[in-house]
């Protein structure tokens, strides 16, 4: 239920960032995107009824049976989604590329970083804290999965962009090298490939390393970090 | 806290609403609409960042000490805006005039009143059930306020398709007429002015009546009906 949740989230975050009016993408996983195959109005609704869907499944007495950790599920996803998350970091996105102004400052290390711990990193974050709040994690398990949840959303990103960068949009299923003629705030922009490659390595490890107290329980969460460095689409 | 959260979700719904694929307002309580006065994007994000803050504020103790209670909260509103409420209702009236089909279906009074019910009604009908949740009220207390909510809701949206009609641009601080242009599927335009007028009146007797459990401390409840069907702007 929870995962169904943080999908809802998801799928309205890219049917709305693929609106004209946003990134204005045509594709989406190799498919025409929601205001292609339909309308903006369908695209817009849709994503609405998705976000607010998702926290209509949290409620639900299936997704877990105390109350308080249903609550506290409401409270993480809200926060990673809106003004000082998903939907804060898309905003500083747009002001980054210079939508809201012709000459927009330019963004070094530490500002992308927040960016796009903001955009991305947030719901990647929930999706692992999501696991700490229903298995009513003690704080130390509570930290090494927050460490492990944020060095991912800092690889997923990287990984994402370098993918823009030297992708086949056939393969990646979207179009590529968008990025740079948006002038959109990249760490493969500030940093350049090479270093960012070596980056998202690191981050990897420090993902992969957050997760040694839980054992081989966490076999699966580590290969999750190897992937999403490694996903060619 | 409870107010709040509902305010950020109307205000997210106007934004949206009023966006150039949707409704295409120009003018909102007599200023520039969220699109015009800045642009698509950011009346797109702040729409969506409006709705996640609700579900945030409702998450705080400061909107009620039982975290079982805020939890209902985030149910009902999830319920009252979603796909079974309010964007449900504002996707059934693209289509009822015609948006998606060029030649929709003539919606009768059942169809129109259900439309209603969710795009309007739903929301208004949360603010009721609110107090009652919030209030732990009984089964009987329950019932009654939601007569009353759903007779409000109607009764406010009958209002509101009679001052699109008969009001004053000026004084209803926003473009009026839209709806017979756009042939949007009212009451008012199902009943005739005259019937819907009469409808209305009936509604605010039946809103009133159902208050009569909770004797004068309702007084203020019961004003807000007569306020609803009586206001020019």
């Amino acid at each position: 239920m929870t995962g169904a949740a943080l999908e809802c989230v998801h799928c309205y975050s890219l049917a709305h960032d693929d609106l004209p009016a946003m990134d204005n993408d045509d594709l989406r996983r190799g498919r025409p995107t929601a205001h292609k195959a339909f309308d903006e109005a369908t695209a817009i609704l849709a994503g609405d009824g998705l976000l607010t869907f998702a926290f209509d499944i949290l409620c639900r007495a299936e997704t877990h049976s105390d109350a308080e950790v249903r609550l506290n599920l409401v409270s993480a996803l809200a926060r990673a989604a809106g003004l000082g998350g998903m939907v804060g970091g898309q905003m500083l996105d747009l002001a980054a590329e210079g939508r809201f102004d012709s000459s927009p400052p330019k963004l070094g290390e530490r500002e992308v970083k927040v960016l796009q711990a903001m955009k991305t990193g947030a719901l990647l974050r929930f999706g692992c804290l999501a696991g700490a709040i229903l298995g009513k994690a003690d704080q130390s398990q509570w930290k090494a999965l927050d460490r492990y949840g944020s060095a991912l959303g800092e690889a997923f990103q990287i990984a994402d962009d370098l993918l823009d960068l030297e992708g086949d949009p056939a393969t990646v299923g979207k179009a590529t090298g968008k990025d740079a003629a948006a002038h959109k705030a990249t760490l493969v922009g500030v940093l350049g490939p090479v270093a960012a490659r070596r980056r998202l390595e690191s981050l990897v490890a420090e993902a992969q390393a957050a997760l040694s107290p839980f054992g081989g329980h966490a076999d699966v969460l580590k290969a999750a970090a190897r992937f999403v460095a490694t996903r060619q689409a």
